[in-house]
């Protein structure tokens, strides 16, 4: 049966969990007093409709269906969950409770606040036990952290259900055991913003320079790792430990406002130390090492193919590589390592990237024909029609691959080549592509003519190639 | 000709330089007092040696030479760059650069330090001009940032060659205008870690808990955007000055230890809110989310494919949701939506992603007959021998598609299927794929029959298929 949440409050909050809610197959019944809430809310779920059924590789269920309500009352009543993203004072929330509990007595109410304490929004309930805290991070369509914490008065077992649902909804639940303000996340996060603050005050930085320290260093290791495993792993043989003895004494320098710091006696430097020898599990410093840097090729080359941040350092370092191609017989036209995004389950390179590396081996070919990205740009380009590729030895991760291109046919419309990938090392050929490509318009989709030098380019590539 | 660096100690920091400055084909020469430096050394450049090319489409530069010296005199003899990463320790660095200037008289000296200002480190040297920071982050190898900082005796013409060398060899050089201890991303970093020790320090959450706690959520965005423009997208339609009147408040709360923060006036709020803005450039709020989006879903699909952090709860979730598979004619063997990642210059589905759509059909016909994962990590598996690919329509990012199966020949070892994958809105034909595979063993990666269920189960598709 479709579960249904009301969502009381429609902002990037609200709007977030109920694109959210509403794209796992749950009906969704919003209330937010802002005459601007339909657009507001229509503009997150069109960016969450797009975007969260890219990260799913599997259909989604049936979008369940959203219902903008005209009182707090109409959205509240029946709904199972009740979730509460309004502004973040005290007074209001309890206000909300108040109409909630009115007409819903048994859904449980849970909070977005992104730091007031449960058991203070609970206090004026009369039926506290079923008030959470369920703290989402924008945009919460993607982002799968969600801070869950109980107050005082609350059952546990509605804790346990929270961590049921969220799951459902792909997110991960984090049960911030102790009752803190601030929670976990934003009390590291202001810290930092504090510092932030602090350093574009005092004419140090700007704000984008204080954001390029963050998103082209220390950023990337975050996505994949906090910084208690960073460390651990920055700290080399002696781990967490090391770092602590030769950084540690730093932390009181007064290079800040902000600089106390918990002494670090013999028995806290045990505490954190082990703390992260358990994180790190049956994992060496050389697993976590390889994880690690798995990750970040994975996120600085998915960075790249969108042309920003560390990714675009990344592809003009490439680019700045790319060698000059002469006319030969055949074309080198891909020299490269197979990087570990590439390969599969069965540990070699995925099928499917044969397809890349071929694909990215025309892309030479038409570069060097002068169909190169400004052509593309002024609106024609080569469309592959058809591909046959045989498979013949594997290919591992971190091999250095060589792609040899023989332009087998070039008139007109037509480009057809055949591309032999080698293993550099040995030269032993690991598979081919024959591949079959027509010159397009891209404003009429059509096939049409290239440019005059371009097919001169083409005719003369495949003479040549045609030769003894 | 080859450029030659010094790397004065051999740590992680100093591997890490060594490995970066090598595999873009400077000559290094490292001096390290430890006898372990070799096999320290050593193990960075394996892992560098394997990660760095994967970042990297085209080909790198013939790698440069290591040398180990066993003097420090004799590495900075002759280098245009000396790397000083030695311990945090003023005095051990005031001790190095003299006997630097005793031998090299030319040559950058630049210092890792992560915190100490350069005014300090080059106040006993006889030519201070030279003396420059330039602080990396681990693994050096792979992440771009490098903070570049002057002291009140460097020559400036010593920052501008330094934005060089390093943008040569795929780093981003940030400039800390204003020298400053711990410059700009130490800083925001151990504000982050004091906040970690204190929550650690007083039993509120464990480092696992607190690594959570950024792994799954701003972390994702901090490998993209740093604190300002997160919080100036979060903000909404207000951006950050809506942030600030929000959360800025909370930031003085007594939560923390740490409370110490600007005076939120009028004149600082513009200041912060107007550069915000200035960052943000010709680029709307719905510019910088789709650009966002994109970037997330990029990085979660990344670590979705190590299944690690924020992309095992993708990958589960992706499981969750795997429909049950009847025998039917043909199989849905996919139904998902293009994501954005798999797009490109043409602004539609990349060609080798046909490759890989195809090949998680095949995927799901193998474990629909029983050819699943626990199959293959017991030692069989099929792969693909001949793929011929048939582009009919265009697809594009975010619409949804359905890929349907006929097991054409299933016999023995072999196994043929031909996939058609057609648009889920209005079932337009889009691509076909005709799919040879055998069955091997993984062990001798040679062919061989099928366990014996799997073998009937293919027989009985194939038969299936082959009906009326």
């Amino acid at each position: 049966m479709t579960k249904t949440a009301a969502i009381i409050g429609g902002g990037v909050i609200g709007g977030g969990w109920a694109a959210r809610f509403t794209l796992n197959g749950w009906d969704v019944k919003v209330y937010d007093p802002d005459p601007e809430a339909e657009r507001k809310i229509g503009e997150v779920m069109t960016n969450a409709r797009r975007a969260l059924p890219m990260l799913v590789d599997q259909p989604m269920p049936e979008p369940g269906s959203m219902t903008l309500c005209s009182t707090l009352e109409e959205a509240a009543t029946g709904a199972e969950l009740i979730v509460e993203a309004v502004p973040e004072r005290v007074e209001i929330k309890h206000k909300v409770y108040a109409q909630i509990e009115a007409v819903n007595t048994d859904g449980i109410i849970a909070s977005s606040t992104s730091g007031i304490m449960p058991t203070d929004l609970q206090s004026q309930m009369a039926h506290p036990g079923r008030l959470i805290v369920a703290h989402p991070f924008n945009p919460v369509y993607l982002l799968p952290l969600v801070e869950l914490v109980a107050g005082e008065k609350t059952d546990a077992q509605h804790i346990e259900a929270a961590k049921e649902i969220y799951s459902s909804l792909g997110m991960y639940p984090l049960h911030c055991r102790v009752e803190i303000e601030g929670f976990l996340s934003d009390r590291l996060q202001e810290a930092l913003w504090r510092e932030a603050l602090w350093l574009l005050h005092d004419d140090v930085a700007t704000a984008d320079e204080i954001d390029a320290a963050i998103a082209y260093g220390p950023g990337l290791r975050w996505a994949q790792m906090g910084t208690m495993q960073t460390f651990h792993l920055a700290g080399g043989e002696g781990g967490m430990r090391a770092m602590l003895a030769m950084f540690g004494p730093c932390l009181k320098w007064p290079w800040t406002k902000l600089m106390d710091v918990p002494e670090l006696t013999d028995d806290f430097v045990n505490k954190v130390g082990g703390q992260c020898e358990t994180q790190a599990g049956d994992l060496g410093p050389r697993d976590l090492e390889r994880i690690r840097d798995d990750n970040l090729i994975g996120i600085i080359r998915s960075l790249k193919q969108n042309n920003w941040g560390a990714g675009a350092v990344a592809r003009a370092h490439s680019n700045a590589l790319r060698p000059a191609m002469d006319d030969t017989k055949p074309l080198l036209t891909q020299n490269r390592v197979v990087p570990v995004d590439w390969t599969d389950i069965n540990g070699h390179m995925n099928e499917g990237r044969y397809g890349q590396i071929f694909s990215d081996a025309a892309e030479e070919v038409m570069a060097h024909v002068g169909a190169d990205e400004a052509y593309i740009e002024g609106g024609l380009s080569y469309f592959t029609v058809e591909t046959t590729v045989k498979y013949i030895a594997e290919t591992h991760a971190g091999e250095r691959v060589h792609v040899y291109t023989t332009v087998t046919q070039g008139e007109g419309k037509k480009l057809r080549c055949f591309h032999e990938m080698k293993r550099a090392s040995d030269g032993e050929l690991m598979a081919t592509c024959d591949q079959f490509m027509l010159h397009v318009s891209l404003e009429t989709r059509r096939t049409c003519d290239p440019a005059p030098d371009v097919k001169a380019k083409v005719e003369a590539l495949a003479a040549l190639h045609a030769s003894e």
